[in-house]
């Protein structure tokens, strides 16, 4: 069977390898049938992932059916639409003892420090496979897992119904907080230098877009909030600029949410924290997040298709890859199929 | 009668001025009996507090008697004990409707943007006037405002029972944030440079002291937390460097809380907020805190008493003020008797 290996960095290949097969009695068998790409699968591409080693098969927002269920497993059947939480964790440390395995100690992602489900069949354990309505389409199921980054990005940032909300960059992630923000009913101003992004962003609800290199965004945020700032921003950018605009914008008693692993320093002043009372949260992976996207993308009036800009043969894995690095304006979301 | 009026920054006096009147129905007239002096009131007095306006009577940790009642007055009576809640705000912008007034747009603290309950009668608002047991003495009930503000630091840094917690800074703020720790159950580490404040945050419970001149924190923290950092970090201090060692110690889901005002920026990279889903909070004045603390106060088991150092007598006050500047090793919390 196919799977989409990164041998080394810059190194992808689509290689022949072995079904894998159950081996412990709470696995289940999945006819893996579409993948995400991610910004994150770039930077394993570019040997930039800290977390990654070689050679990696990738692949960590993904879709399938399944094929073969574990002696223990019963929560599943064969023939289930389903999507896989891509992350394993310890359940003893600290983070897992508070709820947040997300961050445990030995926390690993599929496709990143394991194998992934970028291949033609994969077993993960039953805890990690979540059914989905059969209504919904393989590309869509796999946008599951982008979303459940969202979800994490507004439970961590306490969006509530009204809150303004400034979202800064309008590639896939801010896209997925854009519409878990706006599902939330709260308001939403998103800024990207891309303006095809930003009408993309119009057309899913964004009440406000800004263009950085044609506005000034601190003006642009008061003229909206009626000088209050932002309730809450969530910066899916991630530079050390950016971080350091996250807090200048806020209003009083404000959450701003941090999804970068940029490694620069911001310069921030603790009056600035203080005297709003500001939160300020990482936002890591997801933890408890896939039964609640898992509802919403069940629902009837939660549709994110037209995220999905292109799709490719598994065969064309590379050629998905390329386009990723060539980044056309029109470029959201890329899905490999199985 | 008598108040604490600082003139001018640099001309503290103790002067005469007409005893206040009820206004208002809902207003408590309170024969004053006890004022703390605050790192706050420091400020104001050198100038160095950015909402104080001159000339202005001092003082917000306050206790006192109640002498009079305002016709719609009806949750307290003439000879109670009280502490005076040092805060208004405005019940209508975003702060205020998150239940989050103590960053209200238009808060006004009693002491420093109005005057204070530095003098021997004064009136506050009914609202404002929380009552205690008569068996506390006054200068005791003066150091529930300080305690608020410890608690409203655990709030924020939402202690829980068994975590360990690093509290930079053994000032009274430090030992009060100590001592609302230790009763939460969870275990502290605390660093000053003052061996004798370090000598008391042991006899308070303390588990671990620090002098940062003599041992490197950081080694110090791994070692008692076993290598998970701690669980939470309350920066009482409030240099640049102090913000960036408190992000620098935690563990994962650690929440980081800052009390400080310093205007210089702090270096910190999103990467170590992110990796660890970090929640960096400020923590300012307090919010529904007071109820709290005077329960505390009036429970058996929560002896503060000899945080107080030192007594003065209102005509001293400037005796007291000095000895806050000279900062003598013993120095904890200085109390005015009116």
């Amino acid at each position: 069977m196919k799977a989409i290996r990164v041998m080394e960095p810059y190194d992808l290949q689509v290689v022949e390898v072995e079904e894998p097969s159950i081996t412990e009695s709470n696995e289940v068998k999945i006819r893996m049938k579409a993948m995400g790409i991610c910004g994150s699968d770039m930077h394993i591409l570019h040997g930039q992932n800290p977390f990654a080693t070689y050679p990696r098969i990738i692949g960590h927002e993904v879709a399938g059916e399944v094929i073969e269920l574990g002696d223990s497993v019963t929560g599943l059947n064969v023939g289930d639409k389903v999507v896989i939480e891509p992350m394993t964790s310890c359940g003893e440390c600290y983070a897992c003892k508070q709820g947040r395995r997300n961050v445990c100690e030995h926390v690993e992602v599929y496709g990143v420090h394991q194998d992934g489900g970028g291949r033609e069949v994969a077993v993960f354990p039953e805890d990690l496979v979540h059914r989905v309505n059969s209504n919904l389409n393989w590309s869509e199921v796999a946008l599951i897992e982008p979303f459940s980054i969202g979800a994490q990005a507004i439970y961590r940032g306490q969006v509530q119904k009204n809150d303004m909300v400034y979202i800064i960059g309008a590639g896939p992630i801010g896209l997925c907080c854009l519409k878990m923000v706006k599902h939330a009913g709260a308001k939403v101003a998103i800024s990207d230098f891309n303006q095809e992004r930003l009408d993309f962003a119009k057309k899913w609800g964004a009440d406000v877009t800004i263009n950085p290199q044609q506005q000034q965004v601190e003006d642009e945020l008061l003229i909206w909030t009626n000088g209050m700032g932002a309730n809450v921003v969530i910066d899916a950018v991630g530079t050390p600029k950016t971080v350091e605009q996250a807090v200048e914008v806020t209003s009083v008693a404000a959450r701003v949410v941090l999804l970068g692993f940029n490694v620069e320093s911001s310069r921030i002043a603790q009056v600035n924290i203080t005297k709003k009372e500001l939160t300020i949260c990482g936002s890591r992976l997801q933890t408890e997040r896939f039964p609640v996207v898992v509802d919403l993308f069940n629902s009837d009036d939660f549709d994110v298709e037209d995220l999905i800009s292109h799709e490719f043969p598994i065969d064309d894995a590379k050629k998905a890859f390329k386009l990723m690095e060539a980044m056309p304006p029109a470029l959201r979301k890329v899905i490999i199929k199985m």
